[in-house]
């Protein structure tokens, strides 16, 4: 396997500016491989895919989807409009897509000229893309308070160690993160969403440890977050889904913290399928649950998480796997070849079990007046 | 792959007495192979590696191991007392493998002078493997009720559709069964104790559909369950573990029925790693969650199940996913080469999110008062 050390983002333009390119998520850890995005339709394919995903960087692709259609229009007007909205509707459930399009799309308008297209395009594109990186810098620098916290209460927790069934942290051990699929820099720009803290906390010698969920069907944990924090040299194990809540039962988890693909101003949570279940046992267990983003993931218009999309996609992510045999990647078929299956990607965790939220302008609590507060521009008209 | 259909007992003696012949278990669905366990070193074997599965299973092999021990000990008490020791340590956490080798072991002793050993071993065995497929047999019985109430109500609750955002059940629409990991026949000698009330209703004409937990690391659900339903034509769907809670928030499980290894007298239950995530859903959205035993499971030595071991398995069941590529078997690894992960067999489950019990005795609550009505002999002396 290839392994660049020089590549610490995603995505990037190509020095020629025509062309988008990204590291392609299926392939990792396995092989290390650099895709080109010429056209529309290849960004189109590329986040229907899964080349690349994760709520931030689905923006930022589509953001660039936009510059690149600015091209493909060559002037046309209603041309470029109608890949605007192909681009915007490749996946249902983040909400940071339509919002990116929408915002180079406005740029576009505004710019006047079809000369003037592209420059608008690129600078707004480029704007999101940065603004993203910066925003998750940010939640970094929120979340490494939290984690610090929990990290200074390690004497007092001890002190119960002796009546305690559970496997109390004890001083000086790391702090003990777990978290689900990946909200990582490959998921976002750089840093990552839910990652953000924990870098952060390993940057400045707070000791953590990462339980990586493995995340079915497509196994982001086990493919992504260890890649990631494995580069990093962040302590970490992976886990397979179904083990967190037998973790949390026995006090061998201090924190959860996970990504969203789009949260309501009330603070209901779409993310990746399982995350629901797993903040069912932080909450069971006392356990803080976490929720990690950028400002650009709170959808304003919704106010209810049983109104947001969720996406189902093909079956066969269910029925297979994908790995590495040797040095050969392959795809193993689990079912028996007449059992159908079923693949729903993301539930929704009601505000009431979320401890609260991380973003680029501080911590939050989950309710509508906590999140508007620090986010006015949601609170409807 | 040789399907064969005289084949439904995933377990017995061979014609000439003298060797256990098995399903080997690990190479279904994909395969199905027969293997011949002929001394207590192959039983162990077979117990360790998951070549037969199941805390009834575990029971009955380690009953029928009892009788191989009898011949390789050949009449030497103590040689045979520390195969008997070896075979009951095979596996942890299952009370009924324990529980079998003590009672034909028991047997033998009672029995004399060595040439009654065989004889009394085989008839225990022979006991305990009739007693567990007549005990699933109740199983079904009692647990039918239990759906057909379930198929009873359907108008009822189809009456809130207008109102509700969740997708009720219709009338004449299946009873929708959520089942994690395999407790089917498989992992019992007949009927199964999860499935046993499945079978029974598709059996009577109820139209039941089955939602199968995939059940990593090892897939039981998407390997066992799947073939097993397929085979008796039983309607189901495969999901990945992450799936069951959000299916539950929308109104898609009428009912969970999971089977467990080791339950408390006062109702805590142990199975598969996985299930008290379950449970946890079931709970939060009102969906009756039973656990389906024999009273065999029961260990009434236990009053608190945060006190059942819990086996730790080998890391790379996790990191490695085993399934068919085109005709060929292939182990393919999902994490990267460094990545540690490590590997909880099961969880507990606590009484408080337990709808009730589905026993060989009838159906109860989950507390220590109504189990010991059912099972006195639990009752601690």
């Amino acid at each position: 396997m290839r392994h660049d050390d020089t590549v610490n983002r995603p995505l990037w333009l190509a020095p020629d500016g025509r062309r988008v390119q990204i590291i392609d998520q299926r392939q990792l850890p396995h092989a290390f491989v650099i895709a080109d995005l010429a056209e529309t339709g290849d960004v189109i394919r590329a986040i229907r895919e899964m080349m690349v995903r994760g709520a931030p960087l689905i923006g930022v692709t589509g953001a660039y989807g936009v510059y690149l259609a600015v091209f493909e229009a060559d002037g046309d007007r209603d041309r470029f409009e109608t890949l605007c909205d192909r681009i915007a509707s490749a996946r249902p459930t983040a909400v940071n897509l339509v919002w990116a399009v929408d915002r180079v799309r406005s740029a576009v308008r505004d710019a006047g000229s079809p000369e003037l297209w592209a420059e608008a395009a690129r600078t707004a594109a480029d704007g999101i893309c940065e603004a993203e990186a910066d925003a998750c810098r940010r939640i970094g620098e929120a979340g490494l308070e939290i984690v610090a916290e929990v990290a200074r209460k390690t004497s007092e927790v001890s002190k119960d160690l002796e009546t305690s069934e559970v496997l109390c942290r004890r001083e000086g051990e790391p702090v003990r993160i777990l978290t689900h699929c990946n909200a990582g820099w490959l998921a976002c720009v750089e840093h990552g969403t839910a990652t953000a803290p924990i870098y952060a906390a390993h940057q400045r010698g707070i000791p953590v440890q990462v339980w990586v969920d493995e995340t079915r069907p497509l196994n982001q944990g086990a493919r992504l977050t260890a890649w990631e924090l494995g580069r990093a040299e962040v302590p970490h194990t992976v886990i397979v889904d179904n083990a967190g809540g037998h973790l949390m039962q026995r006090g061998m988890v201090d924190l959860v913290i996970v990504g969203t693909d789009r949260t309501t101003r009330t603070g209901d949570v779409a993310n990746k399928i399982g995350t629901y279940l797993k903040a069912l046992a932080a909450h069971d267990n006392g356990v803080p649950f976490y929720v990690a983003l950028p400002g650009s993931t709170f959808d304003g218009g919704l106010d209810d998480g049983r109104r947001i999309p969720i996406e189902e996609r093909d079956p066969a992510e269910v029925s297979t796997v994908w790995g590495i045999d040797g040095e050969t990647p392959r795809t193993v078929r689990l079912t028996p070849v007449d059992s159908p299956a079923a693949n729903y990607a993301f539930d929704v965790t009601p505000a009431r079990l979320v401890t609260g939220f991380i973003t680029d302008r501080g911590v939050c609590g989950a309710s509508e007046a906590e999140i508007c507060r620090l986010f006015p521009e949601l609170i409807p008209h």
